[in-house]
């Protein structure tokens, strides 16, 4: 089916592409023209034309880094240090977690994010099965990767790289190509060296890029040096982590000679602004990592550390705290934050050849944003107004793959009610 | 006329007081009722009774400063240090605002605001006038002031004094006691010794509090030691400032003694997290002054530098952005950052003895809030969930002096479609 939406102003997030007022076809799951509106003879190619004055169009926001099933344990928990949050609060329940809690978890989390306008998520979690599942009925996006943290016997240890890989292996091109998959080791605090280079040979045995937690807290960087005699940078560095495409969550604490090597090896961030904010964890040096040419993509990190998954959120927190911290009002303009949801979250999760901007070839993965709102009035820079006014409340329709599946904020793919009491009962079967 | 609101989760902000599911009864401007929901036969006694299952009910917010004309002026120029950004880009504009400007922003932001659940809140403009008459229209509250730059000839600065204490005395209880008016000369660094002066001096005649901007930049204390030898507080205070009922807006770059000196005073603080974070000023330390005694309110500042008037967002900021700045997961805590922009808001506005919580005797000021949203289930912690998920858009209705003036999201006292048309042609008329 050939459609094409017109007198929408049009970002791309092609750099170098100022926004225009045009439009945007599509057909089947492809972009097929981005330009001028059409002809009147022109427009009859298409199946359907559907206008989209007052609103915009942009590419979907790319969330690198979550815990989805964790939405299960939103505001359970707060205003506690990361450690003791984890250790005494988190983990305890999530030992609990069978497929049913995951399940459930997921999908209230896939409903909260297409509402916000997240067309892609990476998933880090256990149970991955049931995540597949609820990506493939909600049409979404997503790479995923059974995350395994290191502790117990070395059989328990085996046997979740295993189904790790085995998991990567079954579930990567399925959803007609929707889902991708990676190996991730949780981070080097819960995985041992060479828990850590297992996964990396496995990693680079299937030909997927590796994902895991870095840097996320001082403490945690310093236990790093206490056991192994280097940070986490180095310590990944040896272990040949970034010799394969990777991605980092967090990065944190960093030193300016750790974003040297970050940037050598083109190592992929998620930053978490929220979640950082949130835990107390402290501020990334995205400035910083900007300037040596790194692209850091943004993230929510799970719901029990941020308390929502919205990227738009996240969006505005990295345009705006950066500036306040560096007390640089130049740090991380809009353009640059509105990239780091979109664009550069393709590129964190190597999917930018597909999805992350607007182009001719790409997979039509986009959001419409009404702009008539008080709050975004008057129109002078409408990415301006999308980074520093715009709330999840604008968000109009999510097109993923070419289909629909949000429209005028209604979740066209999954059953809203359904989610919530379905959340709530799984909730209360692990109390 | 008496009515009733039952079956919500009521937030009273009186400290101690946990959310309870229960009810709200006002009769005309006033509540006369806060607790379970009454049986049967009390209800009787009610007029209407508004089942508000689902939802919480809240004071509504009290953005403590702003100067709601700048909207015309949003996105206009973003991204640049605030010498610059006042001196080469709003300045000059506004320097071409007549009423018509002035009335035309002020009606854009009043209806921002009210969608965005704000029923109070300080503006310190020029053309005052226009404000209070948008105020009247508006159902809102309002705390007004004539903001005086002390730029120009003796006899402009004294104009704008004589025009200052006219509007503080002409409007001060008006629109049936919503309006109450301040004195306010811009800033110690817009502003000599001696006109702040005899703003004090009118202040103390009239009755009022002051308000000011103070130490919102670094660059701003340097140059108030070099000209006067000591620093903004020690500046205002050997002034008298500090003597009336005072509000500084800003106060970001404070020393330990300042804090002291303010705690001495009970000078009230206007926090503008998002505006200071866009504008590069840095971030006030808000845990030492809570340390301190203090509490302090929060506000957006005008839409130009913020770029909107979200009280939700400000709120998520104040809880957010000093954990991550003080790696402190237990700075500002949800419940403190929620008192921040309801109850101290009042208190910042010398107006707590008749908004800012919901208690039998005060105001009938308050917000409905739908909980049934996918970024608010599990319902774990309601107080969290308002602090870290909630967005502009979960705000359905917003009551002043007992009268609905937003129900289920639609503005009931203000023509939206008008008002965005009017501050359209306003911009355009001083291009
Ligand atoms: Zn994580
Ligand atoms: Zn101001």
């Amino acid at each position: 089916m050939k459609q094409i939406f017109i007198h929408a102003t049009i970002i791309t997030m092609v750099e170098g592409q100022q926004p225009f007022s045009g439009a945007l076809g599509i057909e089947n799951d492809r972009i097929t023209y981005v330009g001028p509106v059409p002809t009147a003879k022109e427009l009859d190619a298409y199946d359907q034309v559907i206008d989209c004055q007052g609103k915009a169009i942009l590419p979907g926001f790319v969330n690198t880094h979550g815990h989805a099933a964790m939405s299960l344990l939103r505001g359970y928990a707060d205003d506690l240090p990361l450690k003791k949050w984890l250790e005494e609060k988190i983990w305890p329940l999530e030992a609990k977690f069978t497929s049913e809690q995951v399940r459930a978890g997921t999908a209230l989390s896939v409903l909260e994010m297409i509402q916000s306008g997240t067309t892609c998520f990476l998933d880090m979690y256990d149970h991955m099965d049931q995540v597949g599942q609820v990506v493939t009925e909600a049409g979404i996006r997503a790479r995923l990767c059974r995350g395994a943290i290191g502790f117990g016997s070395e059989e328990l240890r085996q046997s979740k790289l295993n189904e790790a890989a085995q998991f990567a292996k079954d579930w990567h091109g399925a959803a007609d190509g929707r889902i991708t998959t990676m190996m991730a080791p949780h981070s080097p605090y819960t995985c041992s060296p060479e828990y850590i280079r297992q996964f990396i040979e496995k990693a680079a045995e299937l030909g997927l890029p590796i994902h895991t937690h870095m840097s996320e807290t001082a403490a945690e960087v310093q236990q790093n040096v206490d056991e192994y005699g280097v940070r986490p940078v180095e310590h990944l560095r040896r272990l040949g982590f970034f010799d394969l495409p990777s991605l980092v969550a967090h990065a944190v604490h960093l030193t300016d000679e750790e974003i040297d090597i970050l940037a050598e090896y083109d190592v992929k961030v998620a930053h978490n602004p929220g979640s950082n904010l949130k835990l107390g964890s402290g501020i990334a040096p995205i400035p910083k990592m900007l300037k040596k040419g790194l692209r850091p993509a943004l993230a929510t990190d799970g719901a029990a550390s941020n308390n929502n998954l919205d990227m738009l959120e996240e969006i505005q927190l990295a345009a705006l705290i950066h500036k306040g911290v560096n007390q640089d009002p130049e740090a991380v303009p809009a353009y640059v934050a509105l990239s780091m949801g979109t664009l550069y979250g393709a590129e964190a999760l190597f999917l930018d050849k597909e999805i992350g901007s607007l182009e001719v070839g790409k997979k039509a993965d986009f959001i419409t944003i009404d702009l008539s709102g008080a709050h975004m009035c008057p129109l002078h820079d409408v990415v301006s107004h999308l980074v520093y006014s715009a709330s999840r409340g604008d968000i109009q329709d999510v097109y993923v793959d070419g289909k629909a599946i949000m429209r005028n904020r209604e979740c066209l793919t999954l059953d809203e009610e359904k989610i919530r009491y379905d959340a709530i009962k799984a909730f209360e079967a692990i109390q």
